[in-house]
């Protein structure tokens, strides 16, 4: 944050910190010190802004924040309480693929690698039928589609359909965050590349689904991903 | 956010949005269309409130919430500048596990179970010699150690390793992240399940990542983490 590349000499400067940037951070300590939970009322801005010896224009600065994570909400008749937060709100806001650096894009891409494979013990916790035919009609659809964007519609569907699957909600928000960073991967290794399969395919992880193990399947997504593994480095 | 659940209708009530809701959410879709990049120069407080119509106060609210995220930074001479932003800086806000709602927990868990399992192939682009070295170390110390407190800093330096090695940092933060989450999951199952160890031991791991593949590696730990992954619904 601070101008540290900047500085002539090898010092490092006063981080500047604004007065939003402490009372948030107070604030954010006093909830987590007094144990509060979610549906406890939170002190008036007056009161708050008396309590820390700032303006309340700065203490509507913090609350914005922690409101906007979904930290606080505002509750008729009742005023400000502590909200059960979205953990995500604030990745979410964050994800378009052009603002973030070619690291933190690479590491995204790994993450959802790591996510394919890693699920395998919710999928066998919770695979049904009805999502092992909704799997294999992609598999059907896929073998029949021409155009390349058909292909990756199907691609995607495939993948979707196993985090659908899987069932945690939370890991499923985020591999759908990670999709355009994941797409823009995609078109920034050659188009070739994408469509280089490994030697385990769709059908092949269908089955393994159907009769085999979670391990078994866990081995299988490496060989399926293994075009883009190699790359790894 | 809203009252929904306090109507005694069942009808949804209007969703309030306060100006800097909306502001914020125009200032991201602007930079978004713009296609600015890190380091790009905003446009100044009052031009932007003109421009949208809304109070200088509006528009400071909204660019705080953006500097919170880490989008925007302010440069000396330059003003505020596109930030490259942290993705994960709004999640970390967050992950105090009093205030998150028991379904959100349990999903953070299994996180952590579908992340120690997927970094396999991580694992195997990147070990080294000096990282095994060090897991050895842990599994030796592990052996001689006999409270629960030593035995508990043991697992988690093991599997701390094991992240550090797969060298990427997005997920390093996030299981950092995780991490006061899952010792709360901990916490809440007995003391005795948490030590109960599936047939595949931190020993049987390293040799693994010596002399084995990559799948190999994921069903180890999908045997070594069996006391929670057969607790899964």
């Amino acid at each position: 944050m601070s101008d540290k590349h900047e500085s002539p000499l090898d010092i490092l400067p006063i981080v500047s910190t604004t007065m939003a940037d402490q009372v948030e951070e107070r604030l954010r300590e006093y909830i987590t010190n007094k144990a509060f939970i979610p549906g406890d009322a939170i002190p008036k801005e007056l009161e708050l802004a008396e309590a820390l010896g700032v303006s309340r224009n700065v203490v509507r600065e913090a609350l914005s924040r922690l409101r906007m994570l979904g930290m606080i909400e505002t509750k008729k008749r009742r005023g400000m309480v502590l909200a059960q937060p979205d953990i995500l709100s604030g990745m979410e806001r964050m994800l378009h693929p052009h603002i973030l650096g070619i690291d933190t894009r690479k590491q995204i891409f790994e993450f959802r690698l790591v996510l394919e494979v890693g699920q395998a013990s919710l999928l066998f916790a919770r695979k049904t039928d009805e999502g092992i035919q909704k799997l294999e009609a992609i598999v059907q659809r896929e073998a029949q589609v021409q155009t390349t964007k058909e292909k990756v519609e199907c691609e995607i569907a495939f993948h979707s359909s196993l985090y659908e699957m899987a069932g945690n909600e939370t890991i499923k928000r985020f591999q759908a965050m990670l999709m355009p960073v994941f797409e823009y991967v995609v078109e920034y290794e050659t188009e070739h590349q994408f469509h280089a399969v490994g030697s385990v395919t769709h059908q092949d992880l269908v089955d393994i689904l159907k009769t085999g193990t979670a391990a078994d399947f866990a081995s299988g997504m490496l060989k399926h991903l293994e075009p883009h593994i190699r790359l790894l480095s």
